[in-house]
């Protein structure tokens, strides 16, 4: 039995909405601007699920026999009767860095690595639950708005559950995400701007009746409301694989989606009596609308100026309203990392210091708690996104090229370091 | 406490040979050409380990608190005292093929996803095994011969060790892999020939001391002996996960490490009583030396004639003797399947069908179970191997550019299937 009460709730203006409400999903609220509307639970239907889990540091309402996020389904937003869309997404490990804690002078740092789901990013969270609420309201055709993590899984899971999916990227993503979302048999186009997609997905959910797999609002209201509460999932997670809760979570941010989700889950655990308190939650976000809103109290974040970033795919001038609170309701904190020198030598010294290779937009996170202002006794978990591999050439431009040698030692040693 | 003995013992002669044996690791048996030693196990001190592990399926000999592939460490080959180099390997998801057994005629498949390791391939168990021991040993550096994904994983764990790291790679090697092997701060050269590779690594391990951490015998004998039992731990997991043994396995081959290692797995159930027996191993090899010399009743496999293969990295005219005598040894088969295009058609149906992205030497397995002459009561595990974006171009080449459209209905509709 899932908790999820069947409505959607602003999470400006509080107005709930029963589902099915297929307009809704990735519109945001009708009545305000760029204000999403996310499931609404009763955690006192609970006590009917068995507490399945316990390694003597949490319990969590599991649902046995159930794959991948799903053995969480207590705790999602979908119907009881449906069956998961599951490529076996989650259970992801946490890899200490007492290296980079060291540095730092921190009591301990994680990565949670992610470039270890199906389609090697977190996305395969939102985009688990996502289509299985696609299935369950019937929709045939998911279309959704993707710079390509995005867009990769949504059409991994598109075609795991045999429907058709329509990516509207943009030109300038890097061919290894073009061919990603196309290898899984989505149909994939670019058009000129972000919001030109934005507008397309609202016309064809309007004139079509396709469902929406990301954020179409404009300016951006947030994801998918039923997908971002698989990244509650995440905070299951880290609570059952830590020796205690963290201290501070430190998440790349493009609109805020991850980091809102995040936030979801504590909040259902410490409603649950699991954690004491929720883990400050750290943004870190190459161009920084929402650094600059906390630093200015405004109630939205963003517009500010951007320009070319390695970390293209959380290269944003917004930040959402839900994000903005996940930060402020948690003491949290966000951190521009604007210098794209500073991304890739962290990623190479992540790669070559730790054994862990992640994409740019995950180094922001690494990049973002060096400047955290973390005390030393406190500890810290890095949302380690995707992997390197989604943008190699980034990488190879920053490297020299692989000498081609003879077969001897002589020859080895004039080109080793 | 571990079952190994701390002995490695010739596959051909059965001579015995106490470690350390730095010399012996990737030159093979002394006595014999192309015949590996292996690391030897005396399971009747395992008792002493408390049975960890139960789903009411099996029950394995785990130890609590040991990260990734180490929960394994009693039937690993490495020395209680060790702290084992981890990247929190392993415990890779098994995913269902419900289309793919239908369409086949087979009760069950699945696809153990090896792609959710810490470089994104089934290497990174050979190359946390592999480098644990080099710890042990007291290597510094250790040089590994690669086509990729191999390199990247001992690339990977020699960082997150601290130990130096030469890759030789070839030329042809796609620049993907190439620059994933140096992001982990590899020293990355190219030789002429795969030949070149071994004679210079062999020459390094003798003048230089360095670590061999695949095989350099020539012909090839079989890869880092330590680190082939790290693959055991994919017949354990398989144990686990199922809902009971599979009745066969079919695994993508170089020389057959990944396949030897898993038949060892499946061995040590056995003697443990977990299971009543091995399951069929069925080799997918490009070019099928095994395949000849399983007809022809050969000692030795190969070589055969090789041309280009989509599937580089098992692109071999070689396999070892130890594969021939799992093949053998399980009443097992081998499946060529030189055809390219059938290989990427494979991968893009796999893809698209089911939301599997794999490389094209993972989906040899899923071409080389169609052939394999399964009954229809039997049920099969394919191994994928590695994930598709570590040779994105290959695939590429196979799909149409992202066309760049109007942000319109009417333009949108003009390019869509």
């Amino acid at each position: 039995m899932s908790a999820y009460t069947g409505n959607l709730v602003c999470v400006r203006c509080g107005a709930v909405h029963p589902e099915p409400a297929l307009e809704l999903i990735g519109a945001g609220c009708p009545a305000c601007v760029g204000a999403n509307v996310l499931p609404q639970y009763d955690i006192n239907v609970l006590p009917g699920v068995r507490p399945g889990w316990s390694r003597g540091r949490a319990t969590l309402p599991l649902v046995d026999g159930q794959p991948g996020l799903f053995r969480y389904r207590a705790l999602l937003p979908i119907s009881d009767d449906v069956t998961p869309v599951s490529l076996g997404e989650g259970g992801t490990p946490v890899v200490e860095l007492p290296r980079l804690a060291d540095s730092i002078g921190l009591r301990g740092v994680w990565v949670k690595d992610e470039s270890r789901n199906p389609t090697w990013s977190y996305k395969d969270r939102l985009a688990a639950v996502a289509t299985t609420k696609a299935v369950e309201l019937g929709a045939e055709t998911v279309v959704v708005a993707s710079t390509g993590n995005h867009g990769a899984a949504v059409a991994a899971y598109a075609a795991r559950a045999g429907l058709r999916c329509v990516v509207l990227t943009l030109a300038s993503v890097p061919a290894t995400m073009k061919t990603l979302m196309q290898a899984y048999g989505a149909e994939v186009v670019a058009l000129p701007t972000p919001a030109d997609r934005w507008h397309l997905m609202g016309e064809l959910v309007r004139a079509r009746g396709w469902m929406a797999m990301s954020g179409y609002a404009d300016p951006p209201a947030g994801s998918h409301p039923y997908g971002v509460d698989g990244y509650k999932t995440i905070a299951y997670e880290l609570v059952e694989q830590l020796p205690a809760p963290p201290d501070a979570v430190v998440v790349p941010v493009a609109y805020g989606d991850g980091l809102a989700g995040i936030a979801r889950g504590f909040a259902d655990l410490a409603a649950l009596g699991i954690i004491a308190r929720v883990p400050r939650l750290i943004a870190a976000e190459p161009f920084g609308p929402l650094a600059r809103a906390l630093a200015t109290g405004a109630d939205t974040a963003g517009p500010v100026p951007v320009g070319p970033s390695v970390a293209f795919s959380t290269a944003s001038p917004f930040g959402t309203q839900q994000s903005l609170a996940a930060l402020r309701g948690s003491n949290g904190a966000a951190v521009a990392t604007p210098d794209n020198d500073e991304i890739m030598d962290a990623q190479l010294a992540l790669a070559g210091g730790s054994g862990l290779y992640l994409e740019a937009s995950s180094v922001t996170a690494v990049v973002a708690l060096r400047r955290a202002g973390l005390g030393p006794g406190e500890t810290a978990v890095v949302i380690g996104t995707s992997t390197g591999l989604k943008d190699v050439g980034a990488t190879a431009a920053r490297l020299g090229e692989v000498p081609v040698i003879e077969p001897t030692i002589v020859a080895l040693d004039k080109v080793l370091r």
